[in-house]
């Protein structure tokens, strides 16, 4: 029996008529402050190089560094995965992509993919609305288009984005103008933008998708001020094909890619800046971070690792560590942390901060960030298991990485297995440019320990990429 | 005539009471506000990613953080010369190393060497003690250690520090102990630590200079602050090898070359604390760069130049694009530019600054920043060019940079040629990976006029590093 129901009638009369005041005169004050809000910002490929707060010298990112100095910013986050469709299943569920089927040879879904997140699988969106959270899925998907996958399907109430990658649905075969576009660039690009699962542009017009997704998601926020919510918005830049609007493109001294990322930050601005417009700033985890490292095969539209090892598509530490910042005014002192974190880390979080707990008979791989963000408690030590698709290439115990497989994200590779396994010190050479294995056999045989222990529990999901 | 002049008798007599009286009670108001404090910071060997404020996932730099955060932070800093003795001679000086003669192909120079920095060449203390500055150099010289070209010849007031690299008079053949060193781990390491001239210590404790070094900068601050100064700190660190003192020694999970660099940031904190503290951080300039990028080779014990390709030794960006921060809580708005700058802008924007007009008939390579760092104007276009030793090996001009020839920083690798030049857009591709020399013909013909207009005018000064 939750408290509420304790209240004597005259009082819930009163706590009815005083919220329906608040609402009224349109107060923040009516925002439940036990269930604070959550907005999740999830990039696309953006590397871990590629903001100014992470050193990047050419691409400006006011907002981002603005927003890291006020909050916690993570030197060591981890995206789930080294591609977009298991990494994003794996922050929706706080789960690795391997237990709900999301990865595999085929490394992501495609337009003619039959597989999807399982309806089984409970995402952020499902646990938060159960407690009464609006949801809204604002950009890119990339979690299957059947019946049981898409965002209406999966917890969130409204949406609004790409299905999948912006360079899905590609029709270079069509002679130019042929797919309608009313932007010659856009020839050959045929994603369609829906909201609420119906089409309702296609192509899409993808040098407005990212001031589109902010205009959406500060409407969203304005709505619903007076209510708890969880905002996921997944951009669809700096994914190829690298598009901006009028006011950025050829601005960034980075060029296209770097015109991408700094309208990307202008849109995180937009966003903290509708939060403090509507008073619910203090009251509001946003989160941000990338799906995956830098694509770096693309060249003038691939970004930069900075200095890690490697990008998209490698469990290097290029391809999954990535820019990670947590900002919540009331509650997180502004910092840098070298905790170890990934973005499983956020389902457990964003469930503790609403009051919830964690939905019982599932395997939970995060967990609640709460004691970081806001006791600056240094967190358990947790091995981090680097998957690409379902293989286990690499293991993370403190600052150590292990390597069994390895392969590069360009193209063409194939993996190169190591016995022993190639053992760096992420401390002392976060490039792993100098293999340490052969002086520090007892911490192979920690981390051996620790995955065999991890694998003799893992059950794979039934797969869902073929 | 001085609009001092034109002062009466009575007024002059009242201005000499009240600076009496400010002397008397300590106030910083004696301090010519005219004539602004200065203080170089150069550290050894540090990589372009080896600060927070540039990405380091592992260093922890809170005070250069903070003074980054408070000051203007370039992107696209320059050392004059890929390796030390080159690079500080051009810092002093404002000119080109070959003006100098202080570079050449035994790169730096040696205990052995016969030459050092001509007494002929004006240095930024020499013209600063002209203007009435108080001088003084604490830490690495690598200048000469012979007459005319020590500290006290070359315009410092006083000296205290190492006469080159702490890894030079190094006694490897000598039996453990037979140093006399007080610390075990400086065995072998036989650099001497003088004072104006005089050794005072042989071997000298590295594991207590950058502490040493900090008590005398604040010391001079502490004892100077009514008059004008110039604090030139070449710090030894984090030049191999490295050491730190107890407080430091193990507290860096980047290991002891994060040790020093930590020791190195905790310095800069005290000699910023130490301006406030004595009420004339408004009224002085700090400056904190690095002589060149991180020496690769050493492993463990070497930095990172962050997505910047190569290091110390090398003209690749990682060579000689350095940490540039500049400091004056009054004057400089706080922020980040990628405007071009390099060390030998130094010069001219210390001498601007406290008054005094360049010296004639001299030619100087650097300009006066106060533009970009008083009004945020940006700089007009020049050339920049990389030497290696006496050869000029690439140019960049704008976003561009053109390689004639190219030479990795590890050891024993040869010079390539180039013909065509490669061309790189730093901007798009900072890490130097995509040649475009092939489509952008006309920029190559920018650059190779900008170089034959700089060589046929180069006058190479006579060689010392024989």
């Amino acid at each position: 029996m939750s408290p509420a129901h304790h209240l004597t009638s005259a009082t819930s009369r009163l706590t009815l008529f005083l919220l329906s005041f608040c609402v009224l005169c349109g107060s923040s004050l009516a925002a439940d402050s036990t269930k604070p809000n959550i907005v999740v910002i999830f990039a696309d490929d953006l590397g871990y190089g590629d903001l100014g707060c992470y050193g990047s010298p050419t691409i400006r990112t006011p907002h981002l560094d603005q927003m890291a100095a006020e909050g916690l910013r993570f030197t060591d986050f981890y995206s789930a995965a080294e591609v977009c469709t298991p990494s994003r299943a794996a922050l929706l569920t706080g789960r690795l992509p391997i237990r709900s089927g999301m990865c595999g040879a085929r490394r992501v879904l495609f337009p003619n993919s039959k597989g999807g997140l399982p309806p089984a699988e409970i995402t952020i969106a499902e646990a938060l609305k159960e407690k009464g959270y609006a949801t809204a899925h604002i950009g890119k998907w990339h979690l299957g288009i059947h019946p049981g996958s898409r965002p209406l399907d999966q917890g969130f109430e409204q949406s609004f984005g790409l299905p999948y990658s912006n360079d899905m649905d590609a029709r270079a075969d069509l002679p130019k103008g042929a797919t309608g576009s009313p932007n010659p660039p856009l020839d050959g690009w045929n994603v369609a933008l829906l909201r609420n699962g119906e089409v309702i542009e296609q192509p899409a017009n993808q040098t407005t998708l990212t001031r589109r997704y902010t205009e959406e998601a500060v409407k969203f926020i304005t709505e619903k001020k007076n209510v708890p919510f969880f905002l996921y918005m997944p951009h669809t830049f700096p994914h190829v094909p690298m598009f901006a609007s009028q006011d950025f493109k050829g601005k960034s001294r980075a060029g296209i890619y770097g015109d991408a990322v700094e309208e990307l930050d202008w849109s995180v601005g937009q966003v903290l800046e509708a939060l403090r417009r509507e008073g619910i700033a203090e009251n509001t985890l946003v989160f941000i971070s990338s799906d995956n490292g830098p694509w770096l095969i693309m060249g003038d539209q691939g970004g930069s690792a900075g200095l890690l090892k490697d990008g998209k598509g490698s469990t290097w530490e290029g391809g999954m560590r990535v820019p990670g910042i947590a900002w919540m005014p009331s509650r997180i002192k502004p910092g840098v942390t070298s905790q170890l974190a990934s973005a499983m880390d956020v389902f457990p979080t964003a469930l503790a901060l609403a009051g919830a707990s964690l939905p019982k008979d599932v395997v939970f791989d995060g967990v609640d960030l709460a004691p970081l963000l806001f006791e600056s408690k240094p967190l358990p030590e947790r091995p981090f298991f680097y998957y690409r698709g379902n293989q286990l290439f690499a293991c993370r115990l403190g600052e150590w990485k292990a390597h069994f497989q390895t392969q590069t994200g360009y193209g063409g590779s194939k993996p190169e297995q190591h016995e022993p396994e190639l053992l760096f010190h992420l401390g002392r050479d976060p490039s792993e440019k100098r293999n340490v294995a052969a002086t520090h056999p007892e911490v192979l045989t920690r981390i051996q320990e620790a995955v065999k222990a991890h694998q003799s529990k893992v059950i794979p999901g039934p797969p869902q990429l073929q």
